[in-house]
């Protein structure tokens, strides 16, 4: 049984680094790893917000929010 | 040919989050991971600092730090 991780992000610099470097160095038979582009899906902030994300590039993963560096704070992306 | 990645941390709570979930979470097909505790380790920190890190928790990975949350900027480490 896989554990879902999901890797918010909006397209920017900071954010295409982790997701090449930190979201596809996961383990894949651990972790299934789901890529969100929050400025490309609006509808995905609430679910972002509601667990806690302030800015992108950020992982939600075994219940924990882990922003990693700074891309853009969730306010730009409404 | 296994890729080395070094977790840094400080022993602080935020510290322990991102080393058991992230840290834990990278494929150890591709990668080796180091962990180094800089409170008890000060002979990394020049590493540490030449690598471009700001604070702890961090993973140096792939040419690129990321840091993860905020538990203890560097300063306050040395």
């Amino acid at each position: 049984m896989k554990t879902k991780a999901v890797f918010y992000h909006a397209g920017c610099p900071v954010c295409v680094a982790a997701e090449q470097t930190v979201a596809n160095a996961l383990d894949p038979a651990r972790y299934d790893v789901e890529i969100v582009h929050l400025g490309e899906d609006k509808t995905r902030l609430a679910d972002a917000e509601a667990a806690g994300i302030q800015s992108v590039p950020a992982l939600v993963m075994d219940g924990g929010v882990f922003h990693i560096n700074f891309g853009a704070g969730i306010d730009a992306l409404r």
